[in-house]
């Protein structure tokens, strides 16, 4: 249940009845919210006089619910904004990790060159194994964060794990929660307090409900700036990587108030596939899509498979942007 | 191995080298082939005045691999074509089940009103339950088969099991092997004698290699007439009622020669999401698209939740037919 | 809804009554039973005169629900009885495939001098690819047969699709329907009629509730001598050939009436599991477990990784007995 | 690849030849050992004379291969050991969530009062929704560190994230990895200088290859007292929580060094299957089960549904012992 407190209720009261419902006290747009358990349906008689509003939930999806904010949250970086009343949506263009000054500048340039405005790159690798290739860590962001600088790009790149968390708020303009850190509690409190944008990736093993619970941490700390990215659950099928849940994606636009962005390049792991792909999530209606692109895929520290080469993804963004104005949204 | 014979090989030879090499025997084109199993990779070299060419394969994707014949193969029924040379799309409209002479003769007249060339509609349901309506057999396929002449439209309804594949074979232009029988040999060797195109659909719980062999069943058998249908796989997530794999329609089409068709409806089961599915499943650009319709879906007798009203329909081909431009398709 | 009759209602008032209901009539232990589709959930007062006892059903599941019938239906074959008031667990071994006289004679000797009661052996193979080893179909069968009558053992095989039932029942004492023919409406209703006890093996993406009511169609038919048999579900693990689903084996043994059998060796795929996995089977408690057993393992013609050879099976078997005598069964 | 040192190789050239070879450096029962990355096959003749062996490995499991290591790695802790030249399985039980001393002490007295070595409680709550109990934290731990004192216990807790991880560490007597925190790299590398076992916890979407991967970050860390423990994974089945992969086990159990323990609480999510999972678990052969038990499991403030009460853990732990002496096990 989510209760939207008068305007005139004071803190100490707001407070008082915060902890008599077991609720998380959250401020947006200068309302007060309390967010209880939505196993509570139903409030002491005794409180009514306090509350403007009340929204009562079926599950605890709450905050990222439409019928308690309807249409899609705006989202807004630099000069860019997803969501909201507008149609844009975003393409994401970079390296899966960031190796090296030179190879990260050259992203940065076709990126330019497009129009793109962010630029992506993994500097902390959640690798599944201890003897591969890491990611160049802070040195990598640091990278990173000059090319966006110099090409006059905004920057993402994915908190791993809470302990360089401080280092990506710092570095980045959105922050991207991986999916493998997706359900690390850390990590989505410190996103909550944060004044940026967070990119939530979902688990492939996450259900959509858990998903969108985990965007629940960010909402309830006071950070609205959520996306939500699906980039491939794990299923019965490997000769791709990932199965790209676009059943899920079309869930998510219509159960959620919160933009969703798509990541086609982990989802199939092979690049020969990415170009249907994007057309495909374009054409979703959603709010954008994260493609990798490589200066030279065959020689890329980590997924070298699904990168695609710059010309590859420069004939790319060209169709997409034919497949955006046919379904009435505008690439930025 | 995919042995070509020589033109001038007898038949009798022809037989004697299948035996010899635990081959099927397969005229394609006027040539004759020896399908062997994959695990045989060289022949005797007794053999080999005989021999035209040779494709040695890794798997036993064979007659449907691109190395053995590299585009898409064309598909034909009525005036219509799909693969080979051409760029088209198709859209097969229609309600889950035939459940009168009026409910299918609307179906019929809006498909005829919109351009579309075929109709489905099912006869024989797999239903999961025996308490439930099971459809009405030979008399729901005698309505359909009736609807297409007054309309001229072509129609395609689903193989369930064997007992009814020869009434389906006769009365409709496209054999369409549902999910649930696509393991039935028997199914699968009569499509393979059978002179009409076959949709063969994917089981929910089929990997793609399994999908592609059942087609070699049919390839196999002589019939060089099909069509890949994905419609959803079995995943973790229930809150859609299957996940569409559009990786995996991605890689039928780079790995395979044969046409490929989606179907976005029983994939999510809840109308709400078939539009932005559709537009995603043509940017793909695939060979077509199933979509279910009803002229009234809150009392369709089956996947009422999935069925979109005919307005829905429409809104849905007009806006499919501006994606399909966007990436070159023409819708049929 | 189940309404069992009285025993005074007349032939005709009772297909009255199913038509009005649409109701399946199944006569049971001298019983009549009218099955509706579960959303029934009351009756016309008009009827209640011809009504002894309801059953309200939340699902499909009905004739197999515990609340029907409780405690576990006994089924029987030979002199064998698994169910029931018994505390038996059949252990049935056997070579995945039929391939000779002289193999399936030595399969039927080593199940002979162990004192296991009934024999498998595939002779219609379901195999996904058209290119490998098919199986013996009828002469298999009857090499099946002929190896049952001289070691005095009860056999059982599997039915493939709806072609060769007939022979199926003919030929064996137990019809095993195969995980990829479980959603044969045709060999389903035939198994209805048999008067054969029918092992029903679980497709490896069938939900728990799709599979019982796949048993649902044999028991509606009038035959309840069913058996449930758990064979491994196809998951994002791919190490292990499937998933031997454990935790659905508890559900079923709670929450159904029908006896459990458990196949280890198509789950796992690879011998070396084989052992500890049929010891865990037989301690959950359940009715048996299919274990296939090859004279010579190596040169198997279809699932050659799986089968252990007779000396492996030989002491496994021993082991089991302790097994089972720990949680008070007795092997047959 | 593993490659072992002479004992006679300095410091200073361990480490020279570790940065060549882009190798982890780990100290085992004395002995140097490199890790490389298992893509590197052959060593430059210039080092072979600084080594004593060398274990050539297919994939990044090596140090917890059989090929380096056979047999299962020996892990104490108290006066318990599991694994190495013992047949011991223990019995970790305890209540899902230490939600007051009262609670936990009965808990405790109950694994006393039956012998059990090491009880287990949840501090740290790695629940899916913020609105919920989230867990006792560190006064939750020190309740069951004082439980642990008072009975003459060992304890072990879950790290959810790693912001308490020095607490977990220094509190208990094994360190428990989530499911949901064992990709964590921060939470992994700590334990590979903690020297207490850890018990590490399959993810519910992780293969058995990247769950086998996470222990070699502990085991390269140099910390080779881990426990592998599946617990459930995530698959199309919804009636269970979670599948319980025992095939997973069996593969664990034959193709790594590691004791492997099973938490059939978890993965069925009811009560009622759980003696029969926990009978089946121990039947494997395997070194020990989690079960979850609460004096009063209706009230209980997490996972209400799937704990036992005393009674019936009681009953189960006295059947368990027949099965363990059936498969030559002894419970600790």
């Amino acid at each position: 249940m989510i209760i939207q407190l008068k305007n005139n209720v004071t803190t100490a009261r707001a407070t008082e009845l915060a902890t008599a419902l077991q609720a998380i006290q959250v401020t947006q747009e200068g309302a007060t919210l309390l967010v209880t358990p939505s196993a509570i349906k139903t409030i002491n008689p005794a409180y009514e006089a306090d509350v403007d509003k009340i929204f009562v939930m079926e599950t605890d999806i709450q905050l990222a619910h439409p019928s308690f904010m309807s249409g899609k949250r705006s989202v807004q970086w630099g000069k860019n904004t997803i969501g909201g009343t507008s149609n844009n949506s975003v393409v994401i263009g970079g390296p899966c990790s960031v190796e090296s000054r030179e190879q990260i500048m050259q992203s940065a340039q076709l990126m330019q060159t497009l129009g793109i405005s962010t630029l992506r790159g993994g500097c902390y690798k959640p690798r599944t194994s201890p003897y591969t290739f890491q990611g160049l860590g802070l040195e990598g962001l640091k990278l990173l964060a000059e090319a966006g600088q110099k090409y006059n790009l905004s920057v993402i790149t994915e908190v791993k794990d809470s302990s360089h968390i401080e280092e990506v708020i710092e570095h980045t303009n959105i922050i991207q929660v991986g999916a493998k850190a997706m359900y690390d509690h850390s990590i989505l409190k410190r996103c909550g307090t944060a004044n940026k944008p967070v990119l939530l990736k979902r688990g492939f093993g996450t259900t959509l409900q858990e998903f969108v619970q985990a965007a629940e941490f960010i909402l309830s700390g006071g950070n609205d700036q959520v996306i939500l990215c699906e980039r491939g659950i794990r299923t019965f099928e490997t000769k791709t990587r990932f199965t790209l849940d676009l059943c899920g994606a079309a869930y998510l636009k219509h159960h959620t108030n919160l933009p969703v962005i798509l990541d086609p390049s982990h989802a199939i792991g092979y690049a020969y596939g990415v170009p249907d792909l994007s057309r495909a999530c374009i054409a979703m209606g959603i709010e954008g899509v994260l493609i990798e692109v490589h200066p030279n895929p065959k020689v890329a520290k980590s997924d070298a498979s699904q990168q695609l080469n710059h010309q590859e993804f420069t004939d790319l963004f060209n169709s997409l942007n034919s497949v955006a104005k046919a379904v009435g949204r505008n690439l930025i």
